[in-house]
């Protein structure tokens, strides 16, 4: 048996290097068309453009455009370019109709309507009409090669179709059930169909529960239903009910990649710049609005400590302390907004589970903030500077900060998202910034009142 | 059509409840059963215990364990205790191997012990086996029911088969080519199995190249595998490429949902303690090493600063901005560090991919460097305690605080994951607190330098 191991994918690479060397294209053919398109990409993805070249004429645009579906979309951009115009709307054609849009909505448009003059007319009318369709939508996931039948077919009728037409659809194991209007009537699943005797009509079998979306249903939405009915494709219709499209379960996981680095980059205030391919130039004007904001927040923190300047000024070693306070507040505050993040992402979070969660939170706060600023009142005694007084001072402060930054770690990221405001300004460095705050006052407070006895 | 909308959805709610009141099992078993499994388990998850134990009456074991399936690990314990002896055992068997060894491993040793002693004594052994692979691993997510066939078999005799033992398989889209002692050696769909005439052999339409996993493989590798090639499912082979499962994509969509709260734990520094089903006291007892680790890093800091007492006692109004050079250090360091978490998880860090990151994270650093340092002399400037020299030194240390800022929450991660230590140790908080030593030592060489002109 022939499996992709690593050591014979190196041993397949070389070969198909050196048929490219010595143009043996039969033999290149042979063996590059037998690999999985997955792996096609990845040996080509190696290749110099000169071996490109030659890859573009050994291959038919219809086998070529198995390759340009593995391919990122800036990889595709440069490909494109290296291909003869022939050859690129051949291939184009060959694309399903989620890919071509995927790819449209990525080029300059005067290109995207060139080619879409060029390319037939029913194809283009198609494929316009999908570009009308908001990035993170249904509609833009969707593809409109889905295999379609009438309740009265039988068995055998729908199997011949699935012979003729199997090959293009995205899926051929859902069969959508249409009345002559394209109203979506029901489903059935191949394998429905196959356990039934082939004489039975589709009507007989079908399922009329059928969950739906509709073109403008957000990504991550399409994404959780498919995952919790355990779908391998989902419709898309019209407020009419008619059919116009299906988002396939590998659209789905790629959308769930997305939605990770999406949750992520809002987590750590680097909301849409988590990407490795823009320039640094792009990068920084993507963060700097976060960070100076998070400037100005921290503004409040110096000003807050100013108020404070003559506790400072008598007791300098109080100093010593404000980044360990601050840094417990914000640490605190950040493992409980990574529990209440993962919740709302679970959509776990209805009414009781909120108030039991922060009961849960203010619990977990008490027993953390007793444990460490017990440690920290101990070692408090220990250092050269230490007294009781400073120890019970950075104890207690320590203890109710923790308290407070757990539950304003759980709580405000709830409030911000009952109030639907961004979430990232629940992020990270936000709450962070906020348990600063919040546990200097406390402790400059209590440091403060006890300032005659240290 | 019948649709499953958040209206109707509360409308059935409303009459199943009304039937199980009134005991109208007929009633309920019609609308019951013609929801989605999905459907059925939020609307049962809402019943009063005396309500539950009705639909145990109305449904059989084999409709209640398509139930069963869908409800979550905690809520099947449970459930099961709910039970009548015969019922639960018979449920059980109708779940497919996957499912009850998951339950298997969550409940008490003896209870499940005695359950297997009930049952038939090949299914049993089965379960067993599964319960031996560790658990994230691939044999802990397959399942061991598919259609295997030989490649002699004609595409009307698999038809024949997929017909027979189409519903107990977990997938029948995937057919899998074993030869007599049950290796594996080629896959066919059963959408290029219908497009082919009746009397074509197995072997003669299959592909040869089947990706596989063994079952020690992390369920991380086998959810990028199946999303890379696009799978509906993956085989399972042992070392002598004897097939023993597969793993399905839904399985993997699970499991990539775990992994996110994973990473997400990970950066957060509560590894592992994201649940919301857990007590206060396990809750604290997961995040307390972590807090107490950082607590002893933030010694050091409160070290370093000690060093700068007397700079300190001398300025007081340097400690106001101590919190903002710490936060900026840790925020700059943070959104780095994101960037590298998703490079790394989506295995995109190659050699040149990290040379190329560093350089362009490095400039990044350097633009944002300038323009909060620029903007916070300002601000320094401006100030009641304000001076020129003030200004130059936060704005300084900021600038460069920042630029280090970003490449070490970039480096660090990255030589930490070439070292294979936990990832963990990366995390957000730690990323932070170093920033924080390294931000408030430069910020206070710089300021004792300076000293004589403040």
């Amino acid at each position: 048996m022939k499996k992709i191991s690593m050591k014979n994918r190196e041993e397949y690479t070389y070969y198909l290097f050196m048929y490219l060397k010595n143009k043996q294209k039969d033999l290149f053919r042979e063996d590059f068309l037998n690999l999985h398109p997955t792996d096609q990409v990845e040996i080509f993805k190696q290749l110099s453009p000169d071996k490109r070249k030659k890859v573009y004429h050994y291959l038919t645009a219809d086998e070529f455009a198995e390759l340009f579906i593995g391919l990122r979309l800036h990889e595709q951009k440069q490909v494109f370019t290296e291909l003869e115009d022939d050859f690129a709307l051949k291939m184009l054609v060959e694309l399903p109709a989620d890919e071509i849009t995927d790819f449209f909505s990525e080029i300059p448009e005067h290109i995207s309507t060139f080619l879409l003059n060029k390319m037939e007319k029913t194809e283009a009318e198609n494929i316009k009409l999908l570009l009308t369709y908001k990035h993170d939508s249904a509609g833009s996931l969707m593809t409109t090669e889905f295999i379609k039948v009438s309740p009265n077919a039988s068995v055998s009728q729908v199997m011949e179709q699935l012979r003729l037409e199997g090959m293009d659809a995205e899926t051929i194991y859902y069969i959508y059930v249409v009345d002559e209007l394209d109203k979506l009537i029901g489903v059935v699943s191949l394998r429905e169909l196959i356990s039934n005797s082939s004489d039975v009509t589709v009507d007989q079998v079908m399922k009329e529960q059928v969950v739906s979306v509709s073109p403008t249903t957000d990504q991550e939405q399409v994404s959780t239903i498919i995952k919790d009915y355990n779908l391998l494709a989902l419709p898309v219709i019209t407020a009419e009910d008619k059919i116009i499209g299906i988002v396939t379960v590998d659209d789905v996981m790629d959308v769930m990649e997305e939605e990770i680095t999406e949750d992520l980059g809002e987590f750590a205030a680097v909301k849409g710049a988590l990407d490795l391919d823009v320039t640094s130039l792009t990068a920084a004007k993507k963060r700097l609005p976060w960070l100076i904001l998070l400037l100005f927040i921290g503004m409040f923190t110096a000003g807050l400590i100013g108020v404070f300047e003559a506790t400072l000024a008598e007791v300098a070693v109080l100093a010593v302390f404000i980044p360990l306070i601050a840094d417990m507040a914000g640490n605190t505050g950040t493992q409980s907004l990574a529990v209440v993040v993962r919740g709302l992402a679970l959509n776990k979070l209805d009414r009781k589970a909120v108030i039991r969660l922060i009961k849960r939170e203010a619990v977990t706060g008490l027993i953390l903030g007793i444990v460490c600023g017990v440690l920290v009142s101990v070692i408090a005694l220990l250092i050269p500077q230490g007294s009781t007084v400073l120890g019970f001072i950075i104890g207690t402060s320590l203890f109710v900060t923790i308290l407070f930054s757990t539950i304003s770690g759980t709580v405000i990221p709830l409030i911000i998202n009952k109030l639907k405001i961004d979430p990232a300004v629940a992020s990270g460095p936000f709450i962070t910034t906020i348990n600063d705050i919040l546990g200097l006052f406390i402790y400059f407070s209590i440091a403060t009142s006890l300032l005659h006895y240290l």
